[in-house]
């Protein structure tokens, strides 16, 4: 049967043929060839467009891989109501993340960002000394594929790495994984926090005024998951007093961020346009994923990276 | 027998308590009560000061020890002649400045640096992916303490590490380790270079025209071992050609960098003040590695990290 694949994603010529030589019964579509009459016959869905009909017009719609991890942008209501699945290229994200979690912690701590201010005005400047990672306590929020690695990575540098998850289940890789309830203690004895949750209702301003109060004087705030998990007049608030010693932030409750946000001119805050789960790998490290998912789908095996429609991730 | 111990480091009252109760032989001068008198007692020098007399005149010193790795800032030649053992804080790096080089390279390959700049204008920018360490070949130049660690750290972000050393001889926790002659052919396909070789005549001007000119278009250079190995007018040259697509610098021919300096301005290179040894758990780690070579020298054991005063390091 032949399944009929929309390539929002833009495709390489040799991806195009790798899929055609692979899958013979997969016939792509690309996003300037969709026409009113053939919406209705496509089945499959690589990636999303914010200029695609409404969803309930592909009435064939079985599927959507899509090209991220996060599925917040998506109308999950309808794709739950039509009963199309969808899965994520979660799993592709680990490598660069990391890094940029990295680049930014050791931006601060190794008082690389302020040598390249200083640079800006031909300063050599620097007197404070800086620090290390040796014997820090970093807490995690989240211990999905990307928390894993990254945490992994940070038990190289001899820090403790605490993961927080919603049951509270073990997962390998830690020093310790606890549900929130359960991290409430620790929290007071973290140095450096890292979001990397989901944007779902349920952690909607979850970074809030009671949260950060809580944390250690002169703490490091990183927010690699999504804007919408910090209520940000909360994050200005305690930066402001030096509660947060520095935010390193990728995402926004508004993106692109605006010109009038107060983040951009505070002294101890780094802001990145939300790129740090980009790299000139990831398209081809996404159609591995696609690739894979395309042969389970033609064998009717169940879907890699399937996402929960109503939990949101 | 009582040591008189010069102290040039301003050690902390804890510390010299610690020094004077573990071993009651000792004796502590600080800098500020050197005379001429009391010059003639010194037996141990920790740490150094470029206010001390000549040190001929120490005629009873025996032993210095430093507060850095590298000693090319000693009057070597003197203190080979005297008779004079120098011992280093070697190993008391590794964690610092194996951040600060991830740090510097990942401001670059994650478009962090940039970022910083845009903030700087409320801009939100940045069209790059950058990229990720996977599959890249990293070159270190030098395979002591820093170097091991470093190259253990690197592999962990599944990237290729050579070591290259005088003998070639094999060191653990390389991808490989050769010498710069058999390096010379994987040369050409290294995407980052990273020099953290001592300041010796040997080493003087190792980065130069012929060298860079080996490279691969675009190569990432870090320099975090002495500005002496490199031939800055090169280095400029091949950053403007593009050669150098990337040079994150630590230390220079000339410290602090001159405000006349080329490199202050060029768009690909970020400067650091010579911190990336620098850390606030420096001297209590340098602390450790005074005590346990006190206790050597009190029961005549060798002591650790002794300089070959004919190599220089």
């Amino acid at each position: 049967m032949v399944e009929r694949l929309l390539d929002c994603v833009d495709l390489t010529i040799e991806q195009e043929n790798d899929l055609k030589n692979t899958f013979p019964n997969i016939e792509i579509i690309k996003l300037n060839e969709l026409t009113q009459q053939n919406t209705e016959d496509i089945t499959i869905m690589y990636g999303w467009s914010q200029y695609l009909p409404d969803i309930d017009q592909f009435c064939s719609l079985k599927w959507v891989q899509t090209l991220s991890a996060g599925v917040n942008y998506l109308p999950l209501d309808k794709l739950e109501r039509n009963g199309i699945t969808v899965t994520t290229t979660s799993g592709i994200h680990g490598h660069q993340m990391t890094e940029s979690v990295l680049g930014m912690l050791f931006s601060h701590t190794r008082n690389i960002r302020q040598s390249i201010l200083n640079q800006e005005k031909r300063e050599w400047g620097i007197t404070e000394k800086g620090t290390d990672l040796v014997g820090k306590k970093v807490m995690i929020f989240g211990t999905g594929n990307i928390a894993r690695q990254l945490a992994k990575t940070l038990q190289v540098f001899d820090c403790d790495v605490f993961g927080i998850n919603r049951s509270g289940r073990v997962v390998e890789g830690f020093t310790q994984t606890c549900s929130f309830e359960e991290g409430n203690e620790v929290l007071r004895t973290v140095d450096i926090m890292i979001n990397l949750m989901p944007g779902t209702t349920e952690t909607d301003h979850f970074f809030n005024d009671d949260l950060f109060s809580k944390m250690t004087n002169g703490v490091i705030f990183i927010n690699m998951g999504r804007g919408s998990s910090v209520d940000t007049r909360a994050l200005i608030k305690h930066i402001k007093s030096g509660k947060i010693g520095f935010a390193a932030l990728d995402v926004f409750e508004e993106e692109p961020l605006s010109k009038d946000s107060e983040l951009w001119c505070l002294e101890n805050v780094l802001i990145t346009p939300h790129i740090s789960g980009a790299t000139d790998k990831y398209n081809e490290r996404a159609f591995n994923v696609l690739m894979d998912n395309v042969s389970h789908f033609t064998h009717q095996e169940p879907l890699k990276n399937r996402v929960d429609l109503e939990l949101g991730y």
